[in-house]
């Protein structure tokens, strides 16, 4: 707003607060501080993509905002700026307000008129269900293609990716097509230079990578990564505008299979959820009901997340668990219709483009053979590996990520991808289980050898063993240095086929043992002539188990392995390996990776499943008032506020009376509105910020406006909430962090006898939370504590197995 | 509490507000008003279960009652009478202040000690599941034994029913086995003697009618009917004692069988919940963190709901989604995974427990065929069915209860009980699908025709069509009759079974017009030599249909579906038939028929998923503070308290001080304990309620309490919420629905600049939106409005149609 930098003399006598440098930067409202501090810095150099208009009103015009004797006023739906929280409970009560209207107007037209309006948000998640099906099948389409195309192409259709070249021809044991020609014989017309089909298969990925890190890097930042930390603290009430835009969508769209096409190891996964979140966002603009309210747009973007997952995975009730148990903060039981039909919908537009051709969606296991008792001990082992892999990897991609942003690799992020994708290509050609697309890995890693031996993977030899721990250690040990480069890309599907490669060893050579030696006791359980143990359910196991040490979710991932396995036979080995990862993850700290990505970017996400103690007091971690900047009521004047929006950026002012009572407050973009409405009045106008009762009272003394000209009276109050949520200052932090919670407010106001004593915002909450474990967090990324335990690490032991016996608080 | 009606001499010159009789009945907490009107009479004669013992202490253990310079003061866990909302909040925090004195002491044996109170919950669901698993299968096998013994009995094994006195002998086709002898054979050796058969029939359906009433109307009234919409009232924060104790489960596990036995139209779905809840509650009680919190004892409560449902369908998801869309006000992301791994132990302890000996849980249903496009009208017109009947069931089933509660009905239950079999059975006894047991009419009307012909379905007769056209007006008119006479068993089944009859003939019909015309446009895409009309598919739809219908459930239903079958094919027709029934359902009123028992019984039961709008502020529906009795914290003397508890029934008082500010909260019951520990203290005593500043500063002048032995100063601290709950008069009516919803307060002060204005509980909230929909709750129950409509039901016309229309909204 260049308007408010325009200098004006001021009029000294109505300041009632000394604005010192000194004072300005440990006010109130911190958030606008953080705009500098959190974000990557090219990473935000947008523009606001809604200019807020001013108005240039008649003095006629002005009239609406004068005191009119209704008392009915209402806020307006908030304005939001960029980093800021949003305020849940105000954005719910302006549309409650708003069907007041429509209620008292009690026509038939009305009603219609209503019912539209209503349906809005069916329509919304019908949109994003079908659109979200077909962008899933254009990306693992042009994925299967570009990754295929680095070995050789369809001479008689060049469009085709291998599988659907060879469809039908191809021989099932060696995977050999004579319809699909790779690179040396296209131009040496000898199929066996294997070392030119490698140089060209590793140009091929490098080439894939740059193009999609250029366009991730120059077009749209935003699309990096797999977005689910934003996405999370975005549905946590925060406003990062174009993070779901439409430029973000496409480019994502484009890079994301270039980069899947490259070979890096990273799955689409998380990227379909971010995706999915941008199909939703970019339909609530065409949608009034969704168009302005952020709290109503985050239950569209909850349904969004549903048809992500449930694209993904091809498991509908999946993904709204997962949206309920992983990324919502505010999961209302309509919400979780609409995410059910959004995920249905999904998954069947996406059935029906059918671009796996026949196979149901991404992968699909059917075991029919029972498991054993004994088999509990595996179970375990596999639920420790994934508890373990998991907070080693989480320790050691944070750690990563963190040297990346502070070290020169944050000016040569294409190259970077490029170089990874180049190092990746050159080592996973020579091993086949590398060079395979991962979800067709996974495939054959869950499938059983009675379906036919698959990449040699029942052949019994220690080749195969051995081939399967280099892919394991050769992918964890490429995740972890990818996922954060500036390609678009998620961690579920690598950590899956990681689990997945350690579950079919152990199945393997537990498979091994068992038919060396029959009679051992513990295997009396087994039928002779049935094969024992089935190490393709290891390999789910084993996939299921890292993927919880990762994200530590639990359920989902139950439900998500119920869905592709269609049977409950399994769910207690799953239950048993899950658990026993979740327990052991947390073991070694707490949070998923999504959770340490927001902890490293300090996004303002309070987590609700988290039960906080901070053990303080209201008036130990608020603002105090000496700090604050406040409106008093009945001396504002139109001079004095456009001075205090244009010397601070704090987002909000209390509003307080002669004496000291709280009357309101009023955020800093509301103010701002109040403001442009009244441009031309002068800047001597006063302006009314009493409270209803006040102005009702003085609404004779206003009679008499008319009469002079040269000082209006402009009322404020359509632009301010006159009952903004107070407490006293004796209440608990924890009590103040259910109000956060649950009613999702944006900042709570402090008092004592209503006599306003500071405030207290989510940041202040979050830096108090923050606290608890920034010990911790410390140690992941590197920074040595201060205080003097001499060896470091080794320190932790008594306190790991401290957490080890806590975490089942959980 | 006999002590506080004993006569004292009261000292008036104390007494701050006079009590006249006048203001005695209006005032701010009418919980105690419901005592004697909304509770069926002779269902509520039971005696506190937990006596509150009248410590006899010595002057010397009083002393730990004074101000000790600690200004850590916590609430203790609250008590609660019978029949009053209890404080989520204040349980909720009650406990974190416990953890803090836990973290305080930060030892290995603190952890442990820590560790094994945390896992709590984790022991009591394994337990809820292993329970609930076993007493599924005792009532699975005596119902099963009892319904069969009606007709003849094993004389190889008398304990064994007829399925499994004939398994694997029983002729598929006519059912007939011979092991299994009937009452004519054993009396008169002669099988064919029908008219004996129907009489013994007969009379053993009404003994054991009789015997299942007797025990509910004089052992344990609370076992009668289903109890979800107690459960839902309950988890909703309502006390109802004995509800969930021993003696109402033992009673429900013995007359539950007997109901079912008896032939009445009714199922066990709705009271396995009920029992599940008596389990968790049973266990509860010997667990230190959950005995006397009543907001984690919810937690417990949601988790033994979902083993209910899932032990009812074998649905372990289905249970988890329907306590958390049905059953729970309070559902965070812990309590889904406790419910999860409740219901999974359930579901396995049940299928060990095999009750139906191979078959896996109830019934269980695949179709291998597909749906064809053209179907969906059918599925359609199984919705508006599934919605119309669910509508119409609800309406007459509540007009029969109001009915029966307010004549001569309620005096003769058990007559009414009999009587009803009496009826059921004369008539059912020929009619082989209403004689059936009503899951194995389920399953059959399921199954499809390539399965086998099961009880004549699949001939080509219009005979069946008949025949199931007769049992499902049959099982309508009994089920709405019976579904509110005093014997455990809900709706679920019945209203499955009417849907099913209906959907299967729809099937029939289908089918037959297909063969009849296969060459008519519409059936294009049917293959010629395969069957095209799933018609037990048609079935299982529309059962889901009434049952979406009666309950008003979708999500649940749709998943529970799912499990059944195991697949995804059918999902989109179950989700067109879901929402069309809730759609038609909902326009002809809202609320399934467990929210229609809740508004008959006058429960305190708000919504979570509605949104009310009232249009009101907070001063409004407050009590006004004249109509309050408060205690002025400076002035109150043991006296006083002692007063006001005996002399008003309220539910709590707020304390305010000189200046009318409000410094806290007192509970009835906190008064009570607080005055029970001070038995021995002058009447003239004074007692602090300063708030923590107040009393701090005035310490001093306590020190000198020892020398004066006569007045003693009692610190009522420990038992009073000194920062209770407090909005602005201003505020919407919506935001403190918001705050009761969220926070799960149990009253809110009213304050104007921190002055009481008034107070408002959950009750005033009620009482403002049962006006909302009076009217046609009214009309439900059948009485006439007094506003001068001429033809009642005819006006209904233009408004239901608005209804109609208006329903997209939810």
């Amino acid at each position: 707003m260049d308007y408010f930098n325009i200098k004006q003399p001021w009029n000294d006598d109505i300041m009632l607060l000394p604005l010192t440098n000194s004072n300005r930067n440990n006010l109130h409202n911190r958030e606008s501080i953080n705009k500098g501090k959190n974000q990557e810095d090219d990473d935000f150099d947008i523009d606001d993509d809604e200019e807020i208009p001013l108005y240039n009103k008649t003095n006629n015009e002005m009239e609406n905002f004068e005191v009119n004797g209704d008392n009915d006023f209402e806020l307006e739906h908030a304005k939001y700026d960029d980093f800021s929280t949003i305020d849940w409970l105000r954005d719910i009560m302006s549309e409650k307000t708003g069907k007041k209207k429509q209620i008292n107007r009690n026509s038939l037209n009305q009603y219609i008129k209503s019912i539209i309006d209503a349906s809005q948000s069916w329509i919304i998640v019908l949109f994003i269900g079908i659109l979200a099906g077909i962008v899933a099948a254009f990306v693992a389409i042009s994925a299967a293609w570009l990754s295929d195309i680095k070995t050789g192409y369809c001479p008689s259709n060049w469009y085709l990716n291998r599988r659907f070249c060879c469809l039908k021809v191809e021989d099932k044991v060696n995977h050999s097509c004579s319809r699909w020609v790779n690179w040396s014989q296209v131009f040496f017309n000898n199929p066996d230079h294997g070392f030119f089909n490698w140089i060209v298969y590793v140009f091929f990925a490098a080439l894939f990578a740059a193009a999609s890190s250029y366009l991730v890097v120059h077009v749209a930042p935003y699309s990096a990564m797999s977005g689910v930390a934003e996405i999370k603290t975005i549905l946590g009430g925060f406003i990062i505008k174009q993070f779901l835009g439409a430029k973000t969508l496409i480019v994502k769209c484009i890079s994301l299979p270039l980069a899947l096409g490259s070979g890096l190891i990273l799955g689409k996964e998380g990227s379909m959820v971010h995706i999915a979140c941008c199909i939703g966002n970019i339909l609530t603009k065409y949608f009034s009901r969704y168009k302005k309210n952020e709290a109503r747009k985050r239950e569209i973007y909850s349904a969004a997340c549903a048809a992500g997952i449930s694209v993904a995975f091809g498991a509908p009730i999946g993904g709204v668990l997962f949206s309920l148990e992983e990324m919502s903060s505010y999961f209302p039981v309509k919400t979780m219709w609409r995410s059910f039909f959004c995920s249905f919908v999904a998954v069947f537009v996406l059935q029906f483009m059918n671009p796996f051709r026949g196979k149901t969606v991404l992968f699909q296991a059917t075991y029919d053979r029972d498991w054993h008792f004994f088999e509990v001990i595996s179970f375990l082992i596999i639920g420790v590996f994934g508890g373990i892999f998991g907070s080693l990897f989480i320790r050691l991609n944070i750690r990563a990520q963190a040297y990346r942003r502070s070290t020169f690799l944050k000016y040569v992020r294409i190259a970077e991808a490029t170089f990874m994708a180049f190092i990746t290509s050159v080592i996973s050609y020579f091993v086949i289980y590398m060079r395979m697309d991962e979800s067709e890995l996974l495939e054959v890693l869950f499938k059983e050898c009675e379906e036919g031996d698959h990449y040699g993977l029942c052949q019994r030899s220690k080749r195969i063993v051995i081939l399967l721990l280099i892919t394991m250690i050769g992918k964890a040990f490429f995740t972890i240095l990818t996922y954060g480069v500036s390609v678009p890309g998620g961690v579920f599907i690598p950590s899956m086929t990681i689990g997945a490669c350690f579950g079919r060893v152990l199945g393997i050579i537990l498979q091994h043992i068992q038919q060396a030696y029959p009679s051992f006791p513990l295997f009396n359980s087994c039928h002779p002539d049935k094969m024992c143990i089935t190490s393709g359910m290891y390999a789910l196991l084993g996939a299921m188990a890292t993927l919880g040490g990762v994200t530590r979710m639990t359920i989902s991932i139950v439900v998500i392995m119920f869905e592709l396995t269609g049977t409950l036979n399994y769910i207690v080995p799953c239950m048993i390996s899950l658990m026993t990862a979740k327990f052991v993850g947390d073991a070694f700290g707490k949070g998923g990776i999504d959770h340490m990505i927001i902890r490293l970017r300090n996004y303002p996400y309070l987590d609700q499943k988290e039960e906080y103690f901070i053990g303080k007091k209201a008036k130990d971690i608020m603002t105090l008032k000496d700090d604050l900047i406040t409106i008093k009521s009945t001396d504002a004047t139109i001079g004095y506020l456009k001075r205090i929006l244009n010397e601070n950026e704090y987002q909000g002012y209390p509003i307080i009376d002669k004496e000291e009572y709280v009357t309101g407050y009023i955020t800093r973009s509301d103010l701002k509105t109040g403001l442009e409405r009244n441009l031309l009045v002068n800047d001597n106008a006063k302006c009314r910020f009493g409270d209803l009762k006040n102005v009702s009272s003085s609404s004779n003394s206003l009679g008499s406006r008319e009469h002079s000209n040269e000082v209006r009276n402009v009322d404020f109050r359509p632009f301010f909430d006159a009952t903004p949520i107070s407490v006293d200052e004796n209440v608990t932090a924890e009590f103040i962090i259910d109000l956060f919670k649950k009613l999702g407010s944006r900042c709570i106001i402090v008092v004592r006898h209503d006599k306003l004593r500071g405030i207290i915002t989510k940041k202040d909450i979050l830096k108090n939370i923050e606290e608890l474990d920034s010990e911790y967090f410390d140690s992941i990324i590197g920074i040595h504590r201060r205080n003097q335990e001499t060896n470091g690490d080794k320190s932790y032991t008594l306190r790991d197995a401290l957490r080890i016996l806590k975490i089942f608080k959980k």
